[in-house]
């Protein structure tokens, strides 16, 4: 055995433990019934006690120095001990005392916070959330140190690697420049249009996903390594080679559900289509929260949305559901997927509006770990920024700050994720069509296999192997800018081409 | 923190990753897609090595030692303690390379074992069995000699704690003189019977699987702490406060997927009135396979093939089926869930024939794993059993001795615990019924509340407090004996009461 083959053997038993946790996460999400919460958690904390003794195992770090200097490993290998290194030092960076604060912190907090969201009490919350923060901070000085950042930049790193907020500083700047006057201009052109005529449902849950699962299977979602279940907040989960998706039904309304199923698709093709060779290594793992963002809003906002797709998509939404009438022409469709509305809730944002969301989270959550903001001020902070960057006027804390999880539950460092995934999406979706003429008309008759195929040569097939702005140069010619993201806003939603 | 807390926080830390396997046991038969073999087992055999870790753990014994000498515990602890040595005995009783050996070969032999069955080449699946019964019986050898214990009867304690071949001899050798006659008497008593009318379907799975559900709650299934499912081979699996049981349906036969439904309730019963106090210690966990299946036979075959159950089910099942005509009398459906016929197939066999499939391949198991008859003369010797105990003439042994994946699955010792089950299960019903005389009414009304008021007072919350024996003492006035479920088949298939 090399010390490259201990490392590879260990980093695989790692990785089977997780694709364990992974599967119960699914469960918990999807089949556990509620009386089992209490053991479940046991089980989850015991399995995280375990991994946690395997990734800071005290021979790693000697495995790790006589591998780097390993003159016979090829590319792959060099880059697994590249992402290993990498993992092991974050992973290695936090006292025991320090997690298990911050996950004590995070319990109270996720549970105080549901009772203030749906009580709009901000005051209630505010302790609870402060000891996160401020746990959070200590996360972020202590990665920071280990890796040269600051406690910002290392805690988006845990999403991000590579990330830093100097470039997002620049990419947010940009977009935030941009999309008030554009959202205004598209509103204008939006108004406009026809009015919308309703799409008369019921529309059977049986039904909505038996289409949903013919369109994932059109866009090359591989069924016998994976499945389409339910849960009440849709997600792509569970293992290596079993990478699972869901949904949640609405039977008055079916095209939230459907376009949730193509997203998560487009998550999903990315799990499906990492390197078989590398799956159980770090090296074959998704690169960043960016990439994997890239991935679903690819398939939802570039592929989906398209005219291209809803042409051939639309006649089977008819088929399915019995649909007749100028709201199920494919133009209609076109129309209510396309539709731009500023508003409170991120979750329920556009894709012109949606970015604003984002980029008032990234500055506010910036500014309070840096301790440049009082938490207590937040509240007036957020709605502020609600009125500058969208031009509403937020009612309450409950469609304000209070909105989101990811604050109370510890996942600082992440909103940012999602807008530079529409970038990278925008930008990387150009270079695809550009490369391959076949994609679009192929996304016309429902035949994905140009875009997927490339995105396999191009994205998915690589894993972890480049850092992110290398994988996208390589993929795009460029790293990313604002640039694409913008145009392909201004064509779509300008233009309505 | 004591020598005992000590324990029994290592042995919670065991159940928590016991919980997590049984979890994912559950989704690799129930949802996991196909591709995801290979990743499963990986996760399976991690954990297990994680298991082995812990239920070896060095420091167990020194725990025990002071535990056991500490004059401050009480009767459940002291039991706690027992049930500890018990497992941790048998646990640390292996060398690891018998245990790896044995996996390679179940691993092998189950997978031969499937080609064997289906081409009825028993040749062909000889050399793997061999080589399984062989390391079976090293494993007997080494648990024999750490507990006293022959190795047949070691193999067997695995299952059935306290368990003795020379027990069961007595109590088989009984029924097997019984059987033979018996069967012939009741197969004249049902040829007077008129002719079975059929029972014509389609009947939905949605509908079959909503009158499984209804009968569920009537026994007193909770649904917050557990699921139906569908699996290939029905199963009650899962974790604490989690019980999940499956089944398998039949358009065309809506009866046997129902009382498989009541089967594996009656086991969910047992799993979820375990005492909460106790759950995740050894002293919590079930008594033995031969309680288990006493639970499940109870439900099945004592109360619910009762003509009280059918009384009041079959109306349920004309109202979910629109069933009419005789076939749908509650009196032909007893007739139809009471059919006597000696056949090839054990899972497919009546309450009244299974007791034979089962002394026939315990006498064998016995035989070979004391090396008393050569594994070559397996076919003729089940197939000179069959026609003594069932009279019947094995046509191949597709329908002989492959039909089953114990042996080939290294399950040495476990087949005497069903008709164990069933003579215990006769022996509880019995009891209870004579104890608690709201039993037979409540079962005529679809209340089982008196009946499994009972069994959680004598079996369910006694988890394994008391050994099987004391256990059925305490419950029923005397240890194990064939008498009453003799007098129950007599009365229910000659008498017909």
């Amino acid at each position: 055995m090399t010390a490259y083959s201990d490392l590879a053997a260990h980093f695989g038993r790692i990785s089977a433990l997780s694709n364990a946790v992974g599967i119960l996460q699914w469960d918990s999400d999807v089949m556990m019934p509620k009386g089992a919460a209490e053991t479940r958690a046991e089980s989850m904390a015991l399995l995280q006690v375990l991994r946690h003794g395997m990734v800071t195992d005290a021979r790693i770090g000697d495995w790790l120095a006589k591998a780097e200097s390993d003159g016979s490993l090829g590319a792959w290998e060099k880059a697994n001990l590249r992402e290993i290194r990498r993992v092991w030092t974050v992973d290695t960076a936090l006292p025991a005392d320090l997690v298990e604060a911050s996950s004590k912190a995070v319990s109270a907090c996720e549970m105080r916070w549901r009772q203030a969201r749906a009580e709009s009490d901000f005051a209630g919350l505010l302790p609870y959330l402060a000891e996160v923060l401020n746990l959070q901070r200590q996360i972020g000085r202590a990665k920071g140190e280990k890796l040269g950042l600051s406690p910002y930049d290392a805690l988006l790193n845990d999403y991000e690697p590579g990330g830093s907020s100097a470039k997002i500083d620049a990419l947010f700047d940009d977009l935030a420049d941009f999309l008030p006057g554009f959202t205004q201009e598209v509103v204008a052109v939006q108004a406009r249009r026809p009015a919308q005529e309703p799409l008369a449902g019921p529309f059977a849950t049986e039904t909505q996903r038996a289409l949903g699962l013919r369109l994932m299977a059109a866009l090359g979602y591989d069924f016998e390594r994976g499945r389409l279940d339910i849960s009440t907040h849709p997600f792509c989960g569970g293992a290596d080679n079993d990478v699972r998706i869901t949904t949640r039904y609405d039977e008055a309304d079916f095209t939230k559900a459907l376009m949730g199923v193509l997203h998560e698709t487009g998550h999903a093709l990315y799990e499906q289509g990492r390197p078989q060779g590398y799956l159980n290594q770090p090296v074959g793992a998704a690169r960043s929260m960016s990439i994997h963002e890239s991935q679903s809003l690819l398939m939802e906002m570039q592929a989906c949305r398209s005219r291209q797709f809803l042409a051939f998509a639309t006649p089977l939404m008819r088929e399915s559901f019995g649909g007749a009438g100028p709201a199920w022409e494919s133009e209609a469709m076109w129309r209510r997927y396309t539709r731009v509305e500023p508003g409170f809730i991120r979750v329920d944002a556009d894709e012109v509006t949606y970015p604003a969301h984002i980029i008032l989270r990234y500055r506010l959550e910036k500014a309070l770990i840096a301790d440049a903001m009082p938490l207590a001020e937040l509240p007036a902070a957020w709605n502020d920024g609600m009125k500058s960057l969208l031009g509403v006027t937020v009612p309450d804390d409950r469609r304000g700050c209070l909105q989101d999880i990811h604050w109370p539950s510890g996942g600082w460092g992440y909103f940012p994720t999602y807008s530079l995934g529409a970038m990278t999406a925008a930008q990387i979706f150009d270079a695809a069509t550009r490369a391959e003429p076949g994609i679009l008309p192929g996304i016309g008759k429902g035949d994905f296999s140009p875009l997927v195929g490339w995105l396999r040569a191009n994205i998915h097939g690589k894993g972890s192997l480049l850092p992110t702005d290398a994988l996208l140069t390589e993929a795009t010619g460029r790293p990313l800018d604002a640039a694409v993201f913008k145009a392909h806003l201004r064509r779509r939603y300008v233009e309505e081409v």
